[in-house]
């Protein structure tokens, strides 16, 4: 009954498989044990034994998801195992003073935040990527498109710089999450840790340092606040990728041809259709970034929970979360793939700017009349150049050239100066170097 | 690395399994060799050979989908596993004709029909359920409650008759998309079947009747409005599984306590309360139901598709679409089990009436005056007597036999009455036959 | 404070502004009042007294939703105002038997009926659009595209076709909602007509006749998967309008220029950029489409509803539900303009099939060597020329024609045949002709 | 054409109306030309002329907004009737550099600005209410409850200190957005600002400054992370407020009648049921937080954008953002309002501890016995008496003192002690103070 496993990597499949989530629900229970013996509530003798038993290899993670179907959650057939392979009397001693929800948050916590550093770090070999093109290409020039139409001159390099400074974004946004939201549940039934009487609050700080989580104020079991926002980040990170994916896309057209993924055996081509080199790296990020947004609204919606615990929309996260993980690795792990590979063809990024007639830079001549003629008219004399350019198939050179307004202004020298796209490129350079200073300062 | 299966039933887990989609493709590759055979385009032995080796236990979907996420669809690595099962000269006509998006889809609408099927015949049983209390219960009085206050007096059966007529459009929707809503995708690699010369239309035709699918009027490789209103249907079930899960979680509240889930060994227990019990099933459909619902968007917002075939958003159908029918199939299947052993504790709905002095019988009190006082009138008095129950903790029946324009209209006798719940049902006992009736036709 | 009107029209904001809520929901209590007196249960001269007062000038819609903030409902301020407007003894009889979400529902009904009809209308102007493209352009030969890349051609006129097919079905589907699925809501207060006594059923039938709307099986106030159903289609159709705005967009990039949209004053310019030819219709029902889908979700998770009136999914509708139909009569809108002035360039996507070297038809070319090869080794040949071709610049034709194993079967003669894009359509224009007589079967 | 204004604050829909949008537009026009004449690339009188001319009440906002639907964006007719009132030569500078996007994304951040400030206050209020009643109900015993059943005790003050953090938590996060995470957009069509030669950068610096705005990277025009970002934290401030509004309305039901919204003219009544009180601010909040939610996705799934400029998912902001923060507003308000006039009854909180026999204080007991029975057999003991106690209707002392274990080992004394539920409270008080103290040290 296994589901295709489609748009992930192994690893983060790995880490929010069952087996992982039963060694971190262990993970939890014997740290928990551990704390209470070093505060004095139980015995060492049990928290030892407790704790040999929190072994995954114990277990069956079949059995414990089997039975949670019943009894509404797993952490009550793990509990109960996990008891029946403790002796007396330290059996009695299993899950002291904690709630199936302290046990189930943290293990999910546990899993949240190696689940962040596996996305920072393939964000990285992505960023790795972006910089490398952004460094060799920072003079290749292209054309920047806006609303899918030629607009002014950009290089490739500007283009993989704000890939990139895009993909140091979300790892700084991913690391700081990592490193500082993600608390531990800990409240017992109703949040007052009753059951340990005034020890409570001195119990959880020694938990948290157990399994060096964050305190959290106060117990969190039906606020999921940190939830939602903690998932809002892969979130984005998914869309972060499917921005650069769809770059790639759409440069890897037939008809644009300034891009191609790396080719390899049995990659991207077609059963009918011999020739095609389809960009599978892109789509699978593409793919993989809507499945992981999908994930978003759920977390988020479901934030309306009764009382002290809720009926369903906390359960719906034990699905929510690591899907959300998975195809958010999927997503950045395709967008790395489809970067380490990428072929550049600069001569088609070079002759796709002579496209149209050259009329992308209109915006550079206009630059260069407004001093003499004001924005506005400036502006007018060009769209009247880059207009018949259009309309009778000549170069927009050649038009400007033959404009009288223009021509009075701007002697032919002056046209092809301000028409050659490598000297209209701004401050590119310096952005370039922004966005690989900012990538390179990141620990 | 395999996932915890939660929310779902085996059933429909198996349906939507890495196994069953193979075996789906596979089952559309032979029928497509038949078909062609029996068309004439192949040799009969050919197709023979090549459904021979269609057999699902022949291949490793662990292989194909491994595979597959390097060639960007498990079709291509499926063709080139069966060419390798098929002798020459047989092998040569494998795939004949087809793009793997037309296996892919085909195979798909395959699932989709057996799970919508499995989702009517799992609904039936709720409908059953919901049938069996509306006809038992038609008399038993209880609270209707409006934004969660007592409003007007219901009967049991009457909620679990509108629970029933919910259920039945569900499965009147569901059938009629599986009968008619569903075609087999085939247009080859652009939808001009171009491969086939002028006989594929003729073929298609043939091939819809092997499967026993429908044509669909043009190919449809990239418009998928057919498989979103497909998938809206599953997504509105989920969420009408909800509503009926929701009652029942609000009505087995301890302060309120006229339902309770059936109880099972390990059902719905506490790892620290002996005393809970949860509504288990109730609280697993709301969670199901939030997750089914969960990928309608995805569906729906998969429609901007690119040219002759997406590059991702149809891809991603290819999770969003099994997750659809695996989480609906979840919430229905727990609905069923909370309504088959649900406990109606009559008893507490009577007692419940009485809460707040009687005052849900106002409108009826209202009902009573308002031929003598007209509506407003009739309204204003029995407002000024349930303030004065409400403040004084009187009951409303006493308060309106004190209050001088109520009484110099109605004698106590007639109160009285006005204020029996059981007297205010208005057309109660015709709906619950109405929904009865409307269950009873489906075939 | 008005909001500014984007990415509608101004029909459709008409229909769901607050002056046309306010009129629909007076014209269902004038027919309620109509309906009574009909049946004889309140007096003739109270009904017309009533419908009297049932103007739309007579009302301040700024009032009433200002109030409503308060009271929870625009129907009880409405009420109230309503019954000011009546000189007693008629105002005893306002709003007779109902409850205010008989009337906040009934109300939407109807608008979403005229919403429908709109939607309808205006998806008719776009497939008259999509249909003369489909007919003009039936042998204008062009690439076919999958995943971005060039596959095998197609027509203009089957593209057309494909999204004519598509703006049919749903012109179909809304129809079909039009036509049948949307009911009166008359319940009462919880759904038992208690205080109508015995006669609510046949009054619910007479009020239904009023309106020309359905008679529901039972009321619905807490069971909303009909609003649901019927807000997923044109959730539905606007995606479908995104698909065929996409293809615009992406037909109208610089370097594929096959489409343009229709050149109008002011339109699709840029400040900065004067050559600038914006895509602007393609672009404004691209946004709507999304902000249209946005709805669907908030409608569907919306079932989950307690008892007999929800508090809080309900009452999201009344926002939910106009943005549903006005985004997407902004969809649908901006995809009619966009077709309507659409300038074809026909010269281009001759000219661009021969990108590539013509390997768009590599293809067509193994299916010209199936019969001699087989399909296996028949792609393996073309895939060999294709990749030289691709490798050396040079044309698929000259690489086939050089291909020891190619040239052995195929002459040079039949290897240009076989690579004339005009041979390779399939049955391009049986499924034109399809689409078109599809459409114009149409009422 | 109005729509019904619902679920908002009038401070929020003004700052979201159409004339704040031209205002605000306006203001960074009026900055940049100051912004240029400071730096030397514009004269000053030129700048004056253009700051006088930037004043709203000189603009038409429904003309502007008309004509954006045929150019594409609002900012090109802003643009052009700004220089309309503009003498030349000054009349040249208006807009000098910039790209229309540049504008309309500025002036976007500048609203949301103001918007996550207005919120921020308004949760000051919220946070005000919430620990007002934490404060005075710290010893306010009530029964905790989990999926909506009796679990343990915790206090009417702990469960708004759990609001009031989760508050807190909102107000810090939307306050560190507000101070840190928007920047200008300055980047030229293309994000190079080539037409401002070198002095982009520095140009953009004093921009910044100009608007106290932060300075970004890289231009960000098609990477909308930020936008996401922030976007995400109303959303979650939303689900937030339906958390608390979910507990009052569930509260406020009349079979648990602990709290009731307080009571004003025309408020939560029903046309009609005259009793009615209905928790019609919780209503309202959650309506309006699930109108919030709905905008997230739109914002999050808008990521994928093309090239330098998006076409549709980039102008769907200019609808998203407005609304998510509008709803937002609504479902502070309306808990505000909730918490402010919220009538404590405290009465019915004591009443209903002893529901179900007082079973409630079966984990209390099994405290008291597990360090003479262990924890496993102190809860078997507790469970058969509390499922006898809930078998025969007794309450749970009784049936505990009549158990012959539990008698052994607790007096009839030290029962009663550990099943006062004002004994079983664990760390409540230091909770409460805590969650006091986190809100005082706001700014």
């Amino acid at each position: 009954m296994s589901e295709p496993v489609l748009f992930t990597t192994p690893a983060m499949a790995e880490l929010f498989s069952a087996r992982a989530l039963v060694a971190s629900m262990l993970r939890v229970e014997s740290a928990l044990a551990r704390t209470l013996a070093r505060v004095g509530v139980i015995p060492a003798d049990a928290a030892d034994a407790i704790a040999a038993a929190c072994r995954v290899e114990l277990y069956d993670p079949n059995e414990i998801f089997a039975e949670s179907a019943i009894a509404g959650t797993p952490v009550i057939p793990l509990v109960r195992m996990l008891t029946e392979r403790v002796d007396a009397p330290a059996r009695g001693y299993v899950h002291w003073g904690a709630t199936s929800q302290d046990v189930a948050d943290t293990a999910m916590v546990l899993q949240m935040r190696d689940g962040l550093a596996l996305l920072v770090h393939e964000l990285h070999a992505v960023a790795d990527g972006a910089a490398t093109l952004a460094d060799r290409h920072r003079r290749t020039v292209m054309a920047g498109r806006t609303l899918l139409q030629h607009a002014s001159p950009i290089t490739f390099g500007l283009k993989a710089a704000r890939w990139l400074a895009l993909t140091v974004r979300q790892m700084r946004a991913l690391d700081v999450l990592r490193s500082r939201a993600l608390p531990i549940q800990f409240g017992g039934a109703v949040g007052t840790l009753a059951a340990l009487g005034d020890a409570g609050p001195h119990i959880a700080v020694s938990l948290a340092e157990e399994l060096t989580l964050a305190v959290p104020d106060l117990p969190w079991h039906a606020e999921r606040d940190r939830i939602a926002s903690v998932a809002a980040a892969p979130g984005v990170t998914a869309g972060a990728m499917s921005k650069i994916a769809g770059d790639v896309a759409l440069l890897s057209q037939t008809e644009v041809g300034e891009l191609s993924e790396g080719a390899a055996p049995g990659k991207g081509g077609s059963s009918a259709m011999p020739q095609k080199r389809n960009p599978v790296d892109a789509m699978s990020a593409l793919a993989a970034s809507r499945l992981a947004l999908t994930l978003v609204p759920t977390l988020m919606s479901g934030l309306e929970q009764e009382h002290e615990r809720a009926v369903g929309a906390w359960q719906a996260e034990w699905v929510a979360v690591p899907q959300l993980f998975r195809y958010t690795a999927g997503a950045v792990a395709h967008v790395r793939q489809a970067l380490e590979g990428l072929e550049v063809h600069e001569d088609r990024m070079r002759r796709n700017l002579d496209l149209a007639g050259g009329t992308l830079m209109a915006e550079a001549l206009g630059v260069a009349l407004a001093p003499h003629l004001g924005r506005v008219d400036a502006q007018d004399a060009v769209k009247a150049a880059s207009a018949r350019a259009l309309r009778e198939g000549i170069t927009l050179q050649r038009a400007a050239a033959e404009d009288t307004r223009i021509a009075s202004i701007l002697s032919a020298e002056s046209i092809e100066r301000a028409l050659d796209p490598s000297r209209f490129l701004g401050n590119t350079d310096a952005l370039i170097d922004l966005a690989l200073a900012s990538f390179r300062e990141q620990p």
